[in-house]
C-alpha cells in the first residue's frame, strides 16, 4: 500500500480485516488532502449535471457512512465526529438564484431529496445568515465528518488490525512487467503480490511507475481557512453559497471550528496560501454570515486534490499487472472513503471489483493499443 | 531592566556601554510588538495634528537612526536592514484626497519635506499601483528597518556588552516605598538601585507594581500580514494608503517580504488574528496594488502596542523612587528606539533626562496629590 491518507488507510484496514498481510508506506500519513479537507459528505449538493455515475457511487458511500464510522469507533474507541445535521445551500442575486433553482430541478429529476426555501425560511433555520440571502435549498441528507478525527481513527484501526506502517517514501519495483512491491528509502524491500497506489495527487508521479500505466492524476489546489466560533455557535449546519457568482462553504464543527473553503486552483504542486485566495474566501463568507468578522482565524492551509482526467476516481487494476489504483478522488475523497475501502479490499481478496465500482477502473482511459498490452 | 523588546534591549545595551551593570528579565525577548511591527521609520507620514511635541521626538530619533544602526552593526556584525528608500502616501477617492491634501498642508506649515504628486506621477514611481490611485505624497525622508533583524542585533549587542538576560517573568520588589530590584520566577532576586520598566503593553500590569505609580498603559492590537514577493518586486518603497476611508500600508523588504498592516483594535489583551482584520487588510491592500493576489501569505500575527493615556511614550522617573519607565510607545516603538535608549541611559548614568525627553516623563499625568508624594 502506497499512501497513508484516508483512502490508503481505509483500504489497508479493510484488507487486514479480511486476513491479508498489509504493509503501508507514507512519509507523512495524513499530511495531504485528507486533513486539509472540510469533511463534507454531500453527494446531493455536490451533484453535477452529467456526472450521474459518480453520483451513484457518492450516494452509496454516503449511505454506508454511519455503519462504517460505527465499526471504526467501536474498533478504536476514538470518535470520528460524524454529524447528521443537513446542509443548506443559499443564493444571493438573480444569477445565484437561477443556479440554485436549476440545482433543485436537477435533484427533482433524479429523485434526490431537497427542499426549496425562501430567504426568510433559510434565516429561520440559520438566523446568522445575511439579510441578502434571497433563497435556500435544504438537503437534509448531506452531512459532515471531522476528517482529522477520521484519519486518526483509521490510522489506529489499521495498526491495531495488523497493518505495518512505514514512514518513508517508496518506489514501485517492477520486474518482468509486473509490480513486485515497494522499495523504501532505507533500502528495505516490501515484496507484495498486489500493490495498491493511493498516493493522491502524487500518484502518477510515483517513482518507479512505468509511463502510461496510470492516467495522469493532477493536483488541484484548495485553499481553506479554519476560524473558531464562540458559544452560541454562528451556524448549526453546513452552509454552501453562491455569492454573486463566487462559491464558498462554511462547515461548523461541534467543537467550535468553522471551516471556510475552498479555492479550486489548477497550478500544479504549488501549496501556497495566497493573498487572493484568502481574500476571496473571507469576502464571500462574510457576505453569507457577516458575524464571522470577529472570529479568530486559527489556520490557513492548502490541500492538493487528486484530479483524474474526468475527475472521477481511479479504482482497480492498472495496465501494470499487480498494481491497483485507489486514487483520483478529487473533491470527493472523504465522502468516497468507505465505498473505496469496500471495493478495493474486495478486489484484493476476491480478484474482481464489485459491480458498482467497475465503471471506475483506470482502464476506462485506455486506448485500443493499451488493450493489446502496450503502455502509452 | 524588565522587558527584552527593542526598547528594553536598546536601553540595556546603552547603559552597559556606559559601564553600568545591567540585568534584564523577559520570558520571551522579542515575543511582543517588537517583532510584529512593520518597522516603518516614518515621523513625517505619521505626523498627526496636535502631536507636535511627539513629532519633534520622532524626528530626533529618525535623524539618529543611521548612526545608531551603524554602531550596532559594527558592534555585532549583524545587518539590521535599514533601508532609506522613502515613503509614498497615496489616495483614491475625493475624501481620501482631501485627507492627503490636508496632510501635505500640515507638512508645509511645519517645514517637513513632502512632495505632492498626481496619480500618474505616483505610478511612475511605483508602476504596480492601481489605476484608481488619484494622488500621492512622496516623503523622501521616511524609511524602514527590518525590526526583526534589529531585535536580533540588539540582543547580541546587549549580551556582548555584558547585559545578563534572564528568560523569566519578574516581579518588582518594593521596600520602604522604593523599587529594590526584580524577583525572578525561580526565586532569584536581582537587586538594583534603578529598575527600568520596559514591558510594553504589560507595563502597568507588572506584578509588584504599586497602584498609581504608572499611568495606565493599554494594549492596542495590530493585526499584520506578511506576504512574499517574487522578482522583480511589486514595490520598491513603503506605500501608505487611505482607501475609501480605510487605511493600509505596504512595506517591501529587500529580501522579498511584503508587510501589510495594520489594524488598530482596542480590545484588551486578545491577540487573535480575526477574519475581519485579515479581510480588511487584504481588501485595502489589493485596492492599492492588485498584483498582490498571487503572492503567498507567509505569516499572519498580531502585536499589542503599548498605549499611554496620550499615546506618547512614558520616559523617566515614576512616582515610585528607583523605578524608571521606558514604555507607552504605541505606534512609534521601532522609530523611537534610538532616542529612548539615549534618553533613558543618560537618566540612569547622570540622574536626569536630557531636555528633549523631559516632556515625556510619566509625571505629566500626576494629579496635585501625587506631587505631594501619595500614589493615586
Amino acid at each position: 500500500m502506497l499512501g497513508g491518507g484516508l483512502i490508503g488507510l481505509a483500504v489497508a484496514w479493510r484488507a487486514a480485516l479480511r486476513g491479508m498481510r498489509v504493509r503501508l508506506a507514507d512519509p507523512d500519513p495524513g499530511g495531504g488532502a485528507s486533513t486539509a479537507a472540510a469533511g463534507m459528505l454531500a453527494p446531493v449538493t455536490e451533484a453535477h449535471y452529467g456526472e450521474e455515475r459518480l453520483l451513484a457511487l457518492n450516494l452509496r458511500s454516503a449511505r454506508g457512512y454511519p455503519d462504517f464510522v460505527r465499526e471504526l469507533e467501536d474498533a478504536t474507541g476514538l470518535p470520528c465526529g460524524l454529524e447528521a445535521r443537513g446542509t443548506l445551500a443559499v443564493a444571493f442575486d438573480r444569477d445565484d438564484r437561477a443556479v440554485l433553482a436549476e440545482t433543485a430541478a436537477y435533484h427533482h429529476r433524479l429523485g434526490l431529496e431537497s427542499v426549496a426555501l425562501s430567504g426568510r425560511e433559510a434565516r429561520a433555520l440559520e438566523p446568522m445568515l445575511a439579510p441578502g440571502v434571497q433563497a435556500g435549498l435544504l438537503v437534509e441528507g448531506d452531512h459532515q465528518i471531522d476528517n482529522r478525527l477520521l484519519h486518526a481513527a483509521l490510522l489506529k484501526a489499521a495498526v491495531d488490525a495488523g497493518v505495518r506502517v512505514h514512514r518513508s517514501r517508496a518506489r514501485i519495483v517492477v520486474e518482468h512487467d509486473r509490480a513486485r512491491g515497494l522499495l523504501l528509502e532505507n533500502g528495505e524491500m516490501l515484496a507484495a503480490d498486489q500493490v495498491v497506489l493511493a498516493a493522491g495527487c502524487w500518484s502518477s508521479e510515483t517513482p518507479g511507475l512505468p509511463p502510461g500505466v496510470l492516467p495522469r492524476v493532477r493536483p488541484v489546489r484548495g485553499q481553506i481557512l479554519r476560524l473558531m466560533m464562540t458559544e452560541p455557535h454562528l451556524l448549526t449546519r453546513t452552509v454552501r453559497a453562491t455569492v454573486h457568482g463566487g462559491y464558498v462553504y462554511l462547515v461548523p464543527r461541534a467543537h467550535g471550528e468553522l471551516v471556510l473553503g475552498a479555492t479550486v486552483d489548477e497550478l500544479g504542486f504549488d501549496t501556497a496560501v495566497t493573498a487572493g485566495g484568502v481574500y476571496e474566501l473571507l469576502r464571500d463568507a462574510h457576505e453569507v454570515v457577516p458575524g464571522i468578522t470577529e472570529l479568530p482565524v486559527v489556520e490557513m492551509r492548502t490541500g492538493l486534490r487528486p484530479g483524474s482526467p474526468d475527475n472521477a476516481p481511479l479504482l482497480g487494476p492498472t495496465a501494470l499487472p499487480g498494481l491497483i489504483a485507489a486514487t483520483g478522488h478529487h473533491r470527493n475523497g472523504v465522502l468516497l472513503t468507505p465505498v473505496t475501502a469496500d471495493a478495493v479490499s474486495t478486489l484484493l481478496a476476491e480478484g474482481a471489483l464489485p459491480g458498482y465500482a467497475a465503471g471506475f477502473s483506470p482502464e476506462r482511459f485506455a486506448s485500443p493499443a493499451d488493450r493489446n498490452g502496450t503502455f502509452r
